[in-house]
């Protein structure tokens, strides 16, 4: 083990930005001054994103290895990118570390970092490396660009629109439920895939970028949960919404941890967060048109309800033909049907 | 006092941003969407920044107030666009924020933040506020612009050319002494001086726009100290250099507190930190223009050394003839001469 009190300061900035690979189209200077310096397109508006992250409220090492800590850092980043439509482009990164940490858990986390980083094309261009008194801090500023007047708002969702996700839900809140759990009696593939759903973010930058070019009217990206961003969508638009609850896609393994939990596993798909797939609306006319560019992309969409007048609140259809308000909950505030 | 447990998350955020105000000509979208939008001048370059300050570690609320906090949060960052040239324009700003911190505190962070944020017309388009279990964490991540080819990097300082730096140096060195000595016998007027210039930082973007437009060849900001900030110029650049020691300026009030203290005034003028003016080099023959630039912009110069090739390395004149190395020493690494 290499103490950080061995290496110092610039020793570990050192090692830490070792092999960093740039875009030299857009990348005038990374690393190693002031500030970075880059080369902008006038054609483009600017994405502008930042998360904090802190050891013990939103990632524990007993869960994650530091390398998956290191790649989520940017990749919730990535994935709010994402939500409206743009491609990712160049990212800092601050650390607070803890002195009890060894400078291979440091490395590792940044590991992580340059693999996320690689896969999807973003730049590492500088950062801040701090000393914390008990844990691990990490924030990372995200810049990403799309084309002029091209960026999907949430505020753009209307009366009628339809209402879909790129994906199944609740496998991160079942991977959680694992982890805070493991005395769960459940079948090994379907808790290792939801645990790695909880430890491992695939933001849908490929899918926001099909979904912009057709012009969906509003996206966001499910980090606190459906009906939490749903929430979101209806605040800016001025909308209110109507969801299927049998309508919203959960996955076989997702039933199967919850019957094992003895949980509903749509409220893990509904209020438990950080599945990460995007939500967005459009309306019915050009659904034709969206699904066909997501069938050629190789992704599925699945249509979970419609924007009403704002006057009609969010509502949850129940299978029984009842309604029920939906609540504005994140994983903490779970709601019973 | 009002808990954070009354307000939560999203009615905290709305405490936080209230007043905020944006250029209509860049900020597409500021506060409330899942990233801000910003609209680029294709003829410009972006220069990017963040700083991490750990409350305990960087400030204490016994010496500051949380609004000069939060003002310094921004402006060390400030400071960073200045070193470069730029202009500051848009930042992100997380906040890891302890339960028993009252939102009255936070607020006042954010009255800082804004205040700083109105002085040098930057745009608070967005940011995150997280729980901390221990302590208060603040990272602010910026956005700066400069006219293409116009940033002055640290690489560009050459042999024969002059240093420079803006003002005179160890106030904030000075300030921070007496808060840790409180008991320190000094006058109160060199006493205050000092404590302000440890706490209020001012950071010198018109000086650098003024510098960068008359091509001096390198620039920094003094945040580790003029000799830290020497070794990273004459690293990058490939020189070294040669520092007159008698001519390094020191402040009347830090010669006055350093005398009641004990300490050599040319110690906290050349290893402590955070004076945040320019170091800047330049080759002789613009030395007219940039005086005359200078007095113009109504600040001085004051003429430190020289660069040097790098095979001289990096050198302290003594005023009895002698030399000595200059360290790369910050505050926590006294060097006695």
């Amino acid at each position: 083990m290499v103490k950080l009190s061995d290496t110092g300061e610039f020793g570990l900035i050192e090692l830490l930005t070792k092999g960093l690979v740039y875009d030299p189209a857009t990348v005038i200077r990374g690393v190693g001054d002031d500030t970075a310096v880059l080369r902008v397109d006038g054609g483009k508006w600017l994405l502008f994103t930042t998360d904090m992250l802190v050891e013990g409220v939103h990632f524990t090492s007993a869960y994650s290895s530091w390398r998956q800590v290191g790649a989520k850092a940017l990749a919730v980043n990535i994935s709010d990118i994402a939500a409206m439509g743009g491609c990712p482009a160049h990212a800092l990164v601050s650390v607070g570390i803890p002195r009890h940490l060894a400078v291979e858990e440091v490395v590792e986390l940044y590991e992580g970092l340059k693999e996320a980083a690689g896969t999807y094309r973003v730049n590492l261009v500088g950062g801040d490396t701090v000393v914390h008194p008990e844990r691990l801090v990490i924030n990372v500023a995200l810049l990403g660009e799309v084309e002029a007047g091209k960026a999907v708002l949430r505020s753009g969702a209307r009366p009628g629109d339809w209402i879909f996700v790129t994906g199944t839900l609740g496998a991160s809140a079942a991977g959680l439920y694992l982890y805070q759990h493991p005395g769960t009696a459940c079948p090994q593939a379907a808790a290792k895939a939801c645990r790695r759903a909880h430890t491992v973010l695939v933001p849908r930058v490929d899918e926001g970028r099909v979904l912009a070019e057709c012009g969906v009217t509003a996206m966001d990206d499910i980090s606190d949960g459906l009906a939490a961003e749903l929430h979101q969508i209806c605040k800016a638009s001025g909308t209110g919404c109507l969801v299927q609850a049998d309508a919203v896609p959960v996955a076989p393994e997702v039933k199967e941890v919850a019957s094992r939990a003895g949980k509903d596993p749509l409220e893990w798909a509904l209020f438990g967060g950080e599945d990460f797939e995007l939500v967005f609306t459009v309306s019915p006319g050009k659904f034709p048109e969206v699904n066909r560019a997501a069938v050629k992309a190789g992704f599925c969409i699945y249509k979970v309800g419609e924007i009403t007048a704002a006057g009609a609140g969010l509502l949850l259809a129940l299978p029984d033909g009842g309604t029920a308000p939906l609540p504005d909950g994140g994983y903490d505030h779970f709601f019973r049907l």
